[in-house]
C-alpha cells in the first residue's frame, strides 16, 4: 500500500527536502504541493535538482488538496496552527516541521514568543517527534511537532545523561554551529554570498527561541528543571550543524559512566551512533545519521559532548520522515538515507 | 537476481560514491573492495559518511576477490591493465572508469601519454561507455572504457551537431571549470583548502590529456577530423562540471537547427536535458543527470552550448553504474539518482 | 598638498574599497561619503570592517558635500550622468566606475543599453581610464570613464596584440569566471548564499553589457572592426575574476611574437606582469596587479591568454584611484596595494 | 631611522604576512628571509601574492643572515630555541611567533608538551607579548613570546574580568571555531579542501596546547587559580578565530559591571574594541584588531563573552609587529592595518 503524502511549504529548503526524500520513498508518494508565493509555479522553476519539474505548485491551503493521508508542514512560524487544524479536522495525520506546536504550556510558548498561542488547547496534545525519545508516542498519535534542528542536536547527547542523573542539569553550555540552509531560503541582506562567505558568527546570544525548546524537551526527562545556556553561530557551509556541549557530571561519576549511558542508550538506534575521536559534519550531510562523541575532563569533572546532524534531514526533513513512518506502521528507516555524500 | 560486484580503488572519492551508489542499488550487491594502500583498513575509516563501517577493505588484487560478476575500477593511470585482463580472463565484466582504455588506437596513446599502452591489442577493442551514445555495443560487450568527466560534459553537446554536419569540426574551444573533487583525493600542497579556496585557475592549458580523449570520441561521429582546444579551469566547489562551448556554424545552419538537432537528439534520454537559459551545477550535483542550454551568436554564427554535470556522478561513478546497469541487462536507471540536492 | 576626495555610493563593494584605498593614501583625504539609502547612517553600520566607523555618509548629492578637488562616482547604471555634470559645473575632477561615459558614439550606447543617452554631447568626450593605454590622455582630463572589471582583464591581454596586427580581429572569445562581488552588495535570490555557494553558471550568455565596451576599447586600437563573443561566469568565492582568451595567430605569426609582444608592452608597467605557467586570482586579490600568462597551439596558430585580476580593485576602485594619481599630478603607485593577501 | 629585520620561518602563513606587513611598514625593511625546504627559492615561487619576486629565501640560520636590528621567528614548535639563543648572543632583538617561549615553568611546559625545554633558564625571562597586557615589559625587554592565536582571542575579553574578580577563575568554557590558515602551510590529508569545505569540526578536544598557555596568561592577572576548558574547531574559511566564552559572574556582579570593566580596560587602545551585538570574523579579516562583545543571562549568572580577531593578523603576524614597534621605540600602531577587507 501507498500513503498518499501532501507538503505545504513545499518552495523552501526543508520543502525541498520532504519532495526529494518521498519521491524516493517505496511507500509514499507526492499527491499535493503546497506554496505560498510560489503557488501557480511549476516544481521545476522553483527546485531545479527535482524531477518531474512540471509538477505544479498549488496553494498552502488544505482545502485544495486532494484527499492525502498525511501532510508535512514546513511553514514560517505562526502559520502551522490553522492548516494544522483544519487538516486533523479532515482525519489527516499531521508532521509540523514548524515551531508552533513544540512547546508543551501557554506561559512557555508566551515566555518564548512573545505572543499567546492562537489554540492553546492544543498545547500539550501534541507529540514531540524526536523517535529516540518518543517512538511509542508517536506510533499512536495524528500529530507531531517534529523537532528543530539545533535542539535535536542537543536533546541526543544530553536527554540519556539527565535522565540518569549523570550529570547537573544546571549550568548546561550548549554552543552550536550551523550552516546556512538552517536560516531558510528566505532573502536577507546577512545570508548574500557576499556577507556570508569567509565569516563567522554569534547570532541572537541569549535569545535564539530554540533555548525553550531544549529546556523544554530536557524537563520532560529530568528530575530535577534544567537550566542550560545556547548560543548558535553561523558558518560558512550550506549544511550541516556541530554542536559541543558542557555539563558538569554528578558527584563521582566518571568518563566511563557517561560513555556506558550513551552507548547504552543508542546502540540500537539505527540513526545515532557514538563515534571515536570527535564527528565533523560531511560524516552527517545527506543522511539522517546523528554522530555524537563523549570526552570527559577529569579534573573538573566536566563532560564534553560533540554532536553532528544534517540540519535538513536529521534536523528537519528526515526526521519528519522518520516519525512519518512511524505514525503510518512503516519501517522507520524507510526512505531514509543511511549514508551522506562526501566530498 | 542480484549481481555481485567488485570495487577496485574504493578508497578514493570515486570509489566511495560508486560504493554508495552500490549500496543503494536494488540488483547490485558489494562483494569486494579493494584498495591500496588502505587495504587493510575498514570502510568507516576510509569513508565515514558510508554505514556499515566495519566492512574491511582488501588489495587491489582481482586473486583476492570472492568470484563476481561484475568489476568497477576506479584506480589511478596506468594500473587498471593489468588486473583488468586478470578480471576479463576469469569471465567477470569490466567496467574501468579510468582512461586506460579510452583511446582507440597506439599512436593516439602515446601521443597522449608519451609511452605505449602495455596492451596495444586491446586497443579498440573497449566500447567507450557513453551509454547516450553506443547504447548497442556497450550491452553486448565485457569491457567498458568509462568516460572522463570533461570529455562527458564536452561530447554530449557536441556529438549530435557534429554527426549531423551542422558545426564546423575545426577551431572548437571547450571551456571548463571543475570543483576540486574531480582532482581525486590524493594529497598534495595545489589541492590544500589554503591553496583552493576564494581562488580560480587554469590549469594544464593546452596540455590535458582529455583533450585527446575528446577528439576521439568526436572524430567517431564526425564526416572529417575534429580539431578542438581544451581549457579545464579549477574552482573553489567539491563537485560539478559547468562546460561552455564555442563553435562555428556550418553554412548558413541557424539557432533553431541547432537547438532542434539536440532537442532530438535527446528528448529520450532519461539523464539529459536541455534547459532554458543555462544550467547550474548545482541543479545536477549529486545525479546522474546532465544539462545543456543552447545559445546563438548569429553576427558570427557562433553555436554557444553550456553543459553541467556533477564530475563524480554523469562524470565517473554514476555513468560506470549506468553502463553497467546496460551490460547486465537491468534497467538503465536503476539505482541512479535522477535528484540531486540543494542547497 | 593633500587633495580632498568625495565618495558617491560609498556603501557598496566598491565604495567601500574607495574609502579603504583613500584612507591609506598618503595624498588624498575623503572628505565627504555619499549614499543612498544609506544616508545618515554612520560608516561603521554599513562597512564595519572600516576605521572611524563614527563617520556619517550624506546623500548622494554633489550639492551637501563640501568643496572637493576629486569625486569618484560609484554608482548603479545611469546614476552618474546628472552628479557627473554638477561636479564638472563646479571645477571638480570626476572619475566614474559606472557605464555612463564608456561608450563613445550614440549608436553603441542604444545597442548596450536599449535607451538614448541622457548627455549624448559627453559621449567621446571622456577618457576611457586604462591607464596602460590611456596614460597621457588621463593625465590632462577632467572626466575619466573608469573601465569595467571584465573588460580589463580582457583588453589587458589583447590590445597589444591587436595593436600590432599579430591576432585576427574576429572571431575572438573571451570567457571569464567572477568572484561575486562583481555583482555588486544588492540584495537578491540569486545572490544568497545557498544559491551561490558549491555552484559554477553561466550568465547573461550572448547579452552582457561588457561585450560592447570591450569592443569599444578594442577598436580605438585595431586597424579593421574587432568581433568577440564574451561569457561570463559566476564562481563561488568573494573576489577575483580569471579571463580565458582565444584568438587566431594573424598569418605565420608564432607564440614567441605573441609572448615577445606582451613583454614589451608590460615590461615597463608598475601593474602588470606576464607569468610563466598560468596565473590564479588569489595571487592578485587585494593588490592593484594583473597578471597575464601566455600560451600558443602551433597546430592551429591559436593564441590562448589567461589573465587574473582583483575585480574589485584593478577592475574598479583600484583602477579608479590609479586614475585619480594620474589626473592629479601625484605618482601613479601612490596608495596602492602591490601586494595582495594569501591564504 | 629605518631597522633591519630578518623573517626566519618566511615560507608559512605567517611568514608571508610578516614580509607583507614589513614591506608596507615606514621604519622596518627586510634584510634578510630564512626558510627550510624552500632555501634557494625566490619569494615569488614561494609567496606569488608578494612582489619583488626576484628576492631569494636563504636558510633558516642566523649565521646566513647580515647584521639585523630585529628577528621574527616563524617556525614549528621545537625549532625556536636554537636560533633565538644565537641571534640574542649577538645583540638582535627577537620576536618568537612560536610556542617555544610562551610558557613560564619546566612543569607547565612539561605538562603541555611532554618532553622537558631545552632551555629552562629561559622560562619565565621572556616577556609574553601581548601589548595591551604587557606593554611596559616589552618595552625594555630583547625577547619575546608572541601569543598564539586562540590565546589572544580568550586573554583579552578575560584578563580584565579576572584581574578585577568580576568573574569566578574556574569553570570558564571557551569555545573557539577558527579558519584553516590557524593550521599553517603544512601538507596533510586533513587540510585538503576536499576535506575542508563545507564541513565543521572540533579538534583536539581537552587536549590543544593553546589552554595550558592561556592558563598561565590568565593565572598571571588573577588572585586564585584560572581553571578553564578550550574546544577549538575548524570552520571552512580561511581566515579569523570567533571565541565564544562562557563565565559565571561572581557574587552579584551585573552585567553592566562587566560592560563597563571592558570599556575602561580597552577605551584607549588602538586595536581593541568593545561592539554592540555580536562580532563577525569578517570585520576584522585583514586588520590588526580585535572585536569583543559582552552578553549576560541575568537567569544564572553568566557572562557571555564573544570575540573576533584574524588568526594571521591580530593573532600572529601583526602582534608580533606590534610587539617589535613597542621594542624599536616606534609607534605602535605604525605600519598595522587598521581596515579589514570585504567582501
Amino acid at each position: 500500500m501507498t500513503y498518499r503524502i501532501a507538503i505545504f511549504g513545499s518552495s523552501g529548503y526543508a520543502g525541498g527536502e520532504l519532495i526529494r526524500l518521498v519521491d524516493g520513498h517505496p511507500d509514499l508518494d507526492v499527491a499535493y504541493l503546497g506554496a505560498h508565493t510560489a503557488a501557480g509555479r511549476s516544481l521545476g522553476s522553483v527546485h531545479p535538482h527535482l524531477r518531474d519539474g512540471d509538477r505544479m505548485l498549488g496553494p498552502n491551503d488544505p482545502a485544495s488538496s486532494p484527499p492525502i493521508d498525511l501532510a508535512f508542514l514546513a511553514l514560517p512560524h505562526g502559520a502551522s496552527a490553522e492548516p494544522a487544524m483544519a487538516l486533523l479536522d479532515r482525519g489527516t495525520k499531521v508532521v509540523d516541521l514548524g515551531s508552533d506546536f513544540r512547546l508543551d504550556t501557554e506561559s512557555r510558548y508566551e515566555e518564548a514568543y512573545g505572543v499567546p498561542h492562537p489554540y492553546p488547547e492544543q498545547l500539550g496534545r501534541w507529540v514531540y517527534g524526536l523517535p529516540e525519545l518518543h517512538r511509542d508516542a508517536i506510533a499512536t498519535t495524528d500529530r507531531v511537532a517534529s523537532p528543530g534542528c539545533y535542539p535535536t542536536s542537543a536533546i541526543l547527547p544530553l536527554a540519556p545523561l539527565i535522565a540518569r542523573g549523570l550529570i547537573e542539569p544546571t549550568g548546561i553550555v550548549v554552543d552550536s554551529m550551523s550552516g546556512v540552509s538552517g536560516a531558510g531560503r528566505g532573502v536577507s541582506a546577512a545570508l548574500q554570498f557576499g556577507a556570508v562567505d569567509e565569516s563567522a558568527k554569534a547570532y541572537k546570544v541569549l535569545k535564539h527561541r530554540h533555548q525553550p525548546e531544549m529546556g523544554r524537551a530536557l524537563d520532560d526527562v529530568s528530575a530535577s528543571p534544567v537550566n542550560l545556556i545556547f548560543t548558535p553561530h553561523l558558518v560558512p557551509m550550506q549544511r550541516g550543524i556541530l554542536t559541543t556541549i558542557y555539563a558538569s557530571a554528578s558527584g563521582d561519576v566518571t568518563g566511563d559512566d557517561v560513555a556506558t549511558a550513551l552507548d547504552d542508550a543508542y546502540s540500537d538506534e539505527p540513526f545515532v551512533a557514538i563515534v571515536e575521536g570527535s564527528p565533523e559534519t560531511r560524516w552527517v550531510v545527506g543522511s539522517n545519521r546523528a554522530l555524537i562523541s563523549v570526552h570527559f575532563d577529569g579534573r573538573s569533572g566536566t563532560a564534553v559532548l560533540v554532536s553532528a546532524i544534517d540540519n535538513l534531514i536529521k534536523g528537519a526533513s528526515g526526521q519528519a520522515v522518520q516519525a512519518a513512518n512511524i505514525m503510518l506502521g512503516l519501517a522507520e528507516t524507510a526512505g531514509l538515507p543511511m549514508e551522506g555524500w562526501m566530498p
